[in-house]
Order: C-alpha cells, then sequence, then structure tokens
C-alpha cells in the first residue's frame, strides 16, 4: 500500500466547507422525495443529483468541459481503481485528483469495498482489512479500512466512502451479518481517521436482503453521527422487488438531515422511484457503458441506435432533449457512427446519456419544489417505459 | 452504384462561390511560399492551410464544436468511404454531407481513387473505371469517373476531387505514364459533368516517380482550366528524397495563380518545407492517428506518451501549446489514460495534435505575410527535429 499521508504539510489543501453540509430545501407533500443543498469544498450540489462515473479519473469518452455544459455538479471516481494504477500518492504530488483530472466541481470517491470484492483476484477478507491482487498486474494489495481514508485523503477528494464488505445477492444470513459487523466496525475506525478539515465522510449500510438487518446497521451507523449516508449492496444480482422493498427500508432509517445516497443504481425510471423514496444522490455506469454500446435514452424509452430503422431518420435522439448531441446530429448519423465503430459514436451518446440523466434530476428539483411530485413522477415513467425501441 | 442526381432540384443546395476561387494575399521574398484565400461556398480558407480528415464523415474523436475551437477552417472527407457506407444518396436525402456531420465549414471530399487502390478487394482498373469490392461487405461496385463527380455533387461538398489512378512507389515507367494518361482522360471527362453551381473541382497530378511525367501532366490538366489542382501518387512508399524533388518540381508547372494540394503529407516539419515550396493545402491522418497511439506533436518535436519518464510530469505536453488539452491537463494525466487504454486520451492527444498543425499553418501565414520565411522555416524544423522523446 502507498503510504498514508500523515503529515499535515503533504495534504492537497482543501477549502472548508461549512458546517452544516447538507440541508433540505423542500419536500413533496405526496412522497419523501426532498430537495436539498448538499456543501462540498468544491461546491454545492443541489440534489437530487446523478454523479457521472469517472472510475480512473475520467467520465468514459467525456471531456471535463462538457461535464461543465451537460451541467454536472460532482463526479464519482474510484480509490481501488486509482490506488492500482498510477497510485493516490502520486495523485497527491501531482496536486490531488481535482487537478489531476482536471475537474474543479466536488468529487466523491467509492471506497473500492465493492471492486476489490468484483474484480481483485486472490482477495481475503479479514476483521483487519482485504487482501488482494491488483486486477491489473497481479501486484499483492492490503487494504485497511485507515488505508482507504488515508488514500482518500491523498487524493484530496470531497467525500470518502469507508470500506464496506459487500455480500453477493443470495448470501445467507449468517454471511451478511458477519458482513454487516465487519462493515460497522470498519466504519467505526474509519470515523477516527484524521481527514483534511473540508473533507466528508460517508458511511455504507450494508445488511444484504434482510431488512431487519439494514434498519439494525442505519440506526449503529447513524450513532456514529456521518456527515451522510450511503445504502450499498443492492443491484447486486438480487430481484428487483427486493431490491426496491430493501431500498424503501432502508431510507426510511436514515436521517431526513442528512444527505442520502443509493449506490451503483440505475435507469432512469427507478431514479424516480428512488427519489420518491428520499434519495438524494445516485451514480452508475449505465449512461456512459450503454452510450458506447450505442443505447440512448429518451424522454420516450431506450433506443438502440444500430437498428436499421433509424438509417434515415433525421430526427435527433430525443426530440425534447437540448444537449449538443440531439441540438446537432440526427438519428441517421448516429447510427452511422454506431454501425462504423467511429469513437464519436460513443463520445456523442455518453454526452446525450449523461445529459438525460442530469436533465431528469433538475426536472425532479423543480418538481418537488413546487410540491407534487407523484402525478409528474406516474406520468414520466409511464412515457419512459411504455414504448421501448 | 448510387444513381447520379441529374436532377436539380434533387441536389443539395450550395451558396454560390465568388467567380474567382482562389487569390494570392502574400508572397514570401525568399521562397515560393504564398499565403491566399480558397473562396469556398462555405467559406472562405485562408491558406496555406491543413485539412483535418474525416474519412468516415467524422475526423475521429473529436466534435465539430471542438474543431471550431481549435481553428479548423475546411475539413477532408472521402468519397469512396460515404459511397460504401451509409451512401451518397442517403446523405443527399438527409440534406447533404455538411448537414449530415454538423460541420458547415467547408468541405473537400478526396475521389476515392486512392482507397479504390489500397482497400478495395479484387478491383480492375480500365479506361472506363474501377471495378471493385467493398472493403466493408464485398459487394461489388463499379466507379466511373462520371460516378464520382456525381456522388460529390450528392454528397453537396465544396470541392469535388476528379477520380484519379495510383501507382505504387516503384511502378516502372510504362505503368506511371499508363495511368498518368487514364488520368489525364479522366480529368476531361469529369470536367464536363455538371456540378452544383458554387462547388470548385480539383484535379489531380500523377506520374509516379518521373518528373518529366509529373510535368507534362501538370501542363495538360492546367489546360483544361481546373479552379485547383492537387498532387498526388506520393508518400506512398518511395524514398524521402524522391518525395521532396517530385513534390517541387511538379508544384512548379502548377500556376501560381491557382490553389495547390499536395495529397496526405506529412510530418509538421515536412510541411513547413512543402509550403517553402509553394503549396497550399494539405491533409494527413498523422494527428489523429498518432494521437490515438500516444504519439503528440510539439514544438521540441514528437513525444511518446506511454513513456515512463512521463508518470510524474505536470507539464501540460508543449508549453507553447494553447489548446484545450495542454490548457487543462498534465503528462501525467495523459499518461494514465494513455496506459489505462481510456477513450479520453485518444481525444485529448488527437484535439492537441490538430491544433498544434492547424497553429503551424497561422504561423506560417503570419510568417510569410511579413516577408522573410526561411530563416523562420529552418529554426521551427530544427527545433521540431533536434530532440526527439
Amino acid at each position: 500500500m502507498s503510504p498514508p499521508s500523515t503529515a499535515a504539510a503533504s495534504r492537497v489543501p482543501i477549502p472548508n466547507a461549512p458546517p452544516s453540509p447538507f440541508e433540505v430545501t423542500a419536500t413533496a407533500r405526496d412522497a419523501a422525495a426532498r430537495c436539498g443543498r448538499l456543501a462540498t469544498a468544491h461546491g454545492v450540489v443541489p440534489t437530487p443529483m446523478f454523479m457521472p462515473v469517472a472510475t480512473q479519473a475520467t467520465v468514459k469518452g467525456v471531456t471535463p468541459a462538457q461535464l461543465r455544459e451537460i451541467g454536472a455538479q460532482i463526479v464519482l471516481s474510484n480509490t481501488y481503481h486509482l490506488a492500482v494504477r498510477p497510485g493516490a500518492a502520486l495523485i497527491r504530488e501531482l496536486g490531488g485528483l481535482h487537478r489531476f483530472m482536471g475537474w474543479d466541481g466536488p468529487i466523491l470517491t467509492d471506497s473500492g469495498g465493492y471492486q476489490v470484492f468484483s474484480l481483485a483476484a486472490l482477495r481475503k477478507v479479514t476483521d483487519e482489512g482485504v487482501r488482494f491482487q491488483s486486477h491489473v498486474d497481479g501486484k499483492p494489495m492490503f487494504f485497511s479500512p485507515e488505508d482507504v481514508v488515508n488514500l482518500q485523503v491523498d487524493l484530496g477528494v470531497d467525500i470518502i466512502m469507508v470500506l464496506d464488505e459487500c455480500v453477493a445477492a443470495g448470501a445467507s444470513r449468517a454471511d451478511a451479518e458477519r458482513a454487516a459487523r465487519r462493515t460497522l466496525d470498519w466504519a467505526r475506525r474509519s470515523r477516527r481517521v484524521e481527514v483534511t478539515p473540508g473533507q466528508l465522510m460517508f458511511a455504507i449500510v450494508q445488511g444484504g436482503t434482510f431488512s431487519d438487518l439494514r434498519r439494525q446497521q442505519a440506526g449503529e451507523l447513524v450513532g456514529l453521527d456521518f456527515p451522510g449516508y450511503a445504502v450499498g449492496g443492492l443491484s447486486v444480482g438480487e430481484d428487483r422487488a427486493t431490491t426496491m422493498a430493501m431500498a424503501e427500508e432502508t431510507v426510511a432509517a436514515l436521517p431526513t438531515e442528512r444527505s442520502r445516497y443509493l449506490m451503483g443504481v440505475g435507469l432512469p425510471e427507478d431514479l424516480i422511484r428512488f427519489v420518491g423514496m428520499g434519495y438524494d444522490l445516485f451514480d452508475c455506469v449505465l449512461p456512459t457503458r450503454n452510450g458506447r454500446n450505442g443505447m440512448l435514452f429518451t424522454s420516450r424509452g431506450r433506443l438502440n441506435i444500430r437498428l436499421a430503422r433509424y438509417a434515415r431518420d433525421e430526427q435527433p435522439a430525443d426530440p425534447e432533449c437540448r444537449c449538443y448531441t440531439c441540438r446537432t446530429f440526427s438519428c441517421a448519423y448516429l447510427r452511422h457512427l454506431a454501425t462504423t465503430n467511429e469513437m464519436l459514436g460513443a463520445q456523442l451518446a455518453s454526452v446525450h446519456n449523461l445529459h438525460f440523466y442530469l436533465q431528469l434530476m433538475r426536472d425532479m428539483q423543480a418538481v418537488i419544489a413546487r410540491g407534487a411530485f407523484t402525478p409528474w413522477a406516474t406520468e414520466r415513467i409511464a412515457r419512459m417505459t411504455e414504448e421501448e425501441a
């Protein structure tokens, strides 16, 4: 592991964040949906908000200038990936992750817990931490919960996620309990690590598919008084009804006066539902990954741009959309780029899909501020899901 | 083949170009280098100018908005590739190539002569034209010289290139003579095809590595009075001294009052030399292709960004450069993107390399207007070639 940065002088400077990082600014009268402001050292994030995923310090195919243009407010990167390559100490040396990737807005880094479990080879989890081999070169590595916080101190990010232990869908109650207990213990240890003033640390609720376990874990984490809470370990293979039930029961156990982040989800129609439950923050690779595969999200459903039906289509991918892609190019052109495997096709689809997700968040902010969320949500979900191309 | 568009009504509308498409605005007092203005239906192109290559109706990895930002004035696309996929008639239906690719500046299309010879399978060249199989799906196709002009009428481009026959480096005099004679005959036939008012047609000088043949062909083409002339069939495998000699002897046989375009070259230091000979227009895949491979052109030479020496380098790729990439990102970050195979690395390197080529053209325009080209050219070439990283 890279050595933790103990000397304050070697830290990436972080402007001070205000004392209360989150405030609720509006609440829907017919749902748990709310608007808020999450104050970070690199700016205030209006919520509900979606975070474009920049796993390796880049949102795939999208420049920081384009991210600004589509209204991104905060991006998510990944401690595991950056620790493996190019190394958190190197990024610290170069002035921190913001300067490194040319993004001066807020950054949240996932702790790498999920990646260790999904990517790394020969992993061994003990109460101490996780021992594993890098998925890039097989190099043996070890992360304690404290290491993971210190890596994020090195990166100089705005929001630090604690190391957590994920269990697979279908894990037994005993396994889910053990992982939840360990996640709680790690959260306690993480909370004691000194971070740079201005950095916020969020805890992660695990508990598998056992709602009482999740509620109990949420309660215990809340007792540690974190600036924000995330819900992890969902959408990892369990059925959809379980995802929705777990998400809803867990958010109810988290304090309304803290931001609540549902990790790694999901489709646009599901984000509307999760906002209706009271979640504030989301991240997901779908807009960029599906964009690279020629799938575009639109107000009328998903569209596979490779289909022959788009060969002569002069319309933009989504006539309701005001992104650069839809303002400039026809479906016929996007199809041409996809069928010729031109890189620009992936870029333009990623820009559109991210804009679509971010516009959806802006729409929800406006709707919630006006009061009634549910009729709007029902109508939007219906339009999105009625015709799939 | 797609049917030629005979009805004027089905043509892509082209604003009228002024009667004299090219004027020389300055000439160096110590070299044949000159500045000019090439008036096209979509705008005036200051020369000397480099044309970014958009073979399949996209400059690989670069949006039209980014092309504008780096100062691109004209782009080059390819009749062969577009005829194969998605088809020139389809692009005409969709309003022409400008609208299709979202670029409202001038477009020149290569005729596809070179691509038929380098890409297509089972090609058979006769005086009639070229019969070949598409490199995409093996579909049998036939291009007459008239077809190729009509395809470019369908595309609605600003500058139409006539179909030519290339010979390989090392071709015998007899082969070079036959190809030159055929190219001349095709140019004569092309000249008789009615194009949309405002479209310019350029002829192409062939002649292999035989300077008397090239001079003779240039003279005969000039007798047909084309709005502009290109020199083709160089940098196809012959040695460098031959390229330079052929380029210099051929340009001397072309009229000073017409724009002169050297096709498919080259390295930045060579472009300086070719401008010194009196060439006005260039195109080359090197800025984008090398960019995708992690090679960046700089004022101090070429740089392989994958090298370990750049891992901790906080400097931009070229401290003298003002492009988005150099204003925003360090060599360390560009290296990280290259080593992790992130698409953004190819994009940022392509933007930088194209900006480098275009800035070089702007620098030459300024130098020529001031009068003395040679001392500046000698110094720039020396700096570019002294240290190769």
